[in-house]
């Protein structure tokens, strides 16, 4: 019988679940949404009613192993989802434990930003690698750490945090309620903070003037920047500068062997990708130069969630 | 027979040398030049005598069973001295294998911060702990980054530089031809940059108004602010919030249980602490207040050196 694991990623609004195999090839999927719950215990049951699903519609029987979860504020530790500000369902949930009653398997949580790393330490471009870190420039900007081949969890379980790093002292407000993070320069919300700055600043014409705040997307600025807009030019400049400073201040931490760009803004490439470079020769200092690549994740974006929940899985059983 | 190991620790004028016990009780000790070699080779020749000398001379008969080094610039995986520009040897040193033909005992080379934070893993205040941090403040800003009970060394073996850090992009200029990076700000030389920028933002009457830049040192701000002066206060104050910064941001990549605190600028006790404490209570996020204690090292200034560099050696036994 064929081994697989189970990977599950847990949304704000859907949830995806996976069927995967030691090659990282999923088998089967599905979705089911992640509100409408008033209770977590309803939820994980029907998520592993979906699993049963999976398993009674595949052709081939599957042993499975384990079940691998991808979800915001997990805690890695504990088993726990801690006080995640997008799921329906408040306080410390025991999800671990929970689904235990379900499926007496091996269970592993961790946040999504994390699955992704070992996602593109198992199936992708950082197979082999010890030491590399995996950015998310998704709405915000998450991180995950790998030191000598394992995640870095830290002592709460919450390691990994790149985006509330304080890159500019008493810099932009960000959520979390301090000033000056990593993701309120660098993600699809900073790069459109950063075009108003510039609409403020220069004087230069823009297609962007045409938009209001609420309207203006990172896709937008991309496309401006791809006609030749100056100003949406500029803005891809912004966040490539902090971008390349925080690669800088990642070297001096952990000295990675390859930084990994993953999620939406990374859909701008060569827009995102040239400037960053360009300052990172800048910035690098000289002990760490020629020591890492800048590289794009090899996983899809569509699949990567599953195959990162699905990665936790298999690398727990090594 | 006692079991024991020869830690070393190699400065820019003098090297210490001590036979250290498991319990970290240093048995005998020596000092011996590091400047007047014209090679390296004659100087671990000597280093090699000390060695025996020691052993002659101490009353018990010990069975050495390694050697640990601390040195600048040492890389750890290659056991080699790497354009360190306080020693005067140049290029790449492959001072492990040149040791080797004196003593075929283990022989492990880390740099000094990374030998601190050893030091205070096996001997000293972390203890047991799996993730913290130490921070030398000296001349300039040194780092050990401890994950999972072991040293990050990350892919070039230079990893933990976090005197690097970019914690002001385009701030004051640094040794390493950069701008802004950690060291300039914290650190005893750090903290006389901060003072001069007071002297000459402020009208504050203040004792170092009397000091030329070359003649300042940390230790007269850290006298003048004892005796109350305003002016020297706000220096530490200074010093304090970006180290509460640096903490922050180490906080958001490896999540440590402790921050220790060690060098010549911690001799100011308080007046470094309880601004750095108050200024974490105001940047720390949420998620990570409460999970980690700031301290300072536990080992005694004078015998850290030789303890850290002992500790390597008793570590790699482990």
């Amino acid at each position: 019988m064929k081994n697989a694991v189970v990977g599950i990623d847990i949304g704000g609004t859907n949830s995806a679940i996976g069927l995967v195999d030691k090659t990282g090839t999923i088998l089967a999927e599905t979705t089911i949404q992640t509100i409408g719950y008033p209770k977590v215990e309803l939820f994980i049951q029907d998520l592993d009613l979906a699993i049963t699903h999976l398993l009674n519609n595949i052709k081939q029987p599957l042993q499975l192993k384990g079940i691998g979860i991808g979800a915001p504020n997990a805690n890695y530790y504990k088993g726990t989802i801690e006080n995640a500000p997008n799921l329906p369902w408040k306080g410390i949930l025991p999800f671990k434990d929970i689904f235990h009653a379900h499926r007496s398997l091996p269970i592993s949580l961790t946040n999504d930003a994390n699955a992704a790393a070992v996602g593109e330490l198992i199936f992708g471009g950082a197979k082999g690698m010890k030491d590399f870190i995996l950015l998310t420039l998704g709405t915000g900007l998450g991180s995950g750490i790998v030191v000598n081949g394992e995640v870095v969890y830290g002592h709460t379980g919450f390691a990994g945090e790149m985006g509330h790093m304080v890159i500019m002292p008493g810099g932009r407000e960000c959520g979390c309620g301090k000033r000056g993070c990593l993701e309120t320069y660098v993600s699809a919300t900073g790069i459109c903070r950063s075009a108003f700055e510039l609409l403020m600043q220069r004087k230069t014409q823009s297609i962007l003037r045409q938009y209001a705040y609420k309207d203006l997307s990172s896709r937008i600025i991309s496309d401006a920047a791809q006609n030749g807009d100056a100003l949406a030019l500029e803005a891809f400049n912004i966040t490539a500068e902090y971008l390349a400073l925080a690669i800088v201040n990642a070297l001096a931490f952990t000295s990675p062997e390859a930084i990994f760009l993953f999620g939406g803004l990374t859909g701008a490439g060569k827009l995102l990708m040239e400037p960053t470079q360009r300052f990172l020769d800048q910035y690098v200092q000289v002990f760490y130069k020629g020591s890492f690549e800048l590289l794009f994740s090899s996983l899809e974006e569509n699949n990567a969630a599953i195959l990162g929940a699905s990665a936790l899985a298999w690398k727990e059983m090594e």
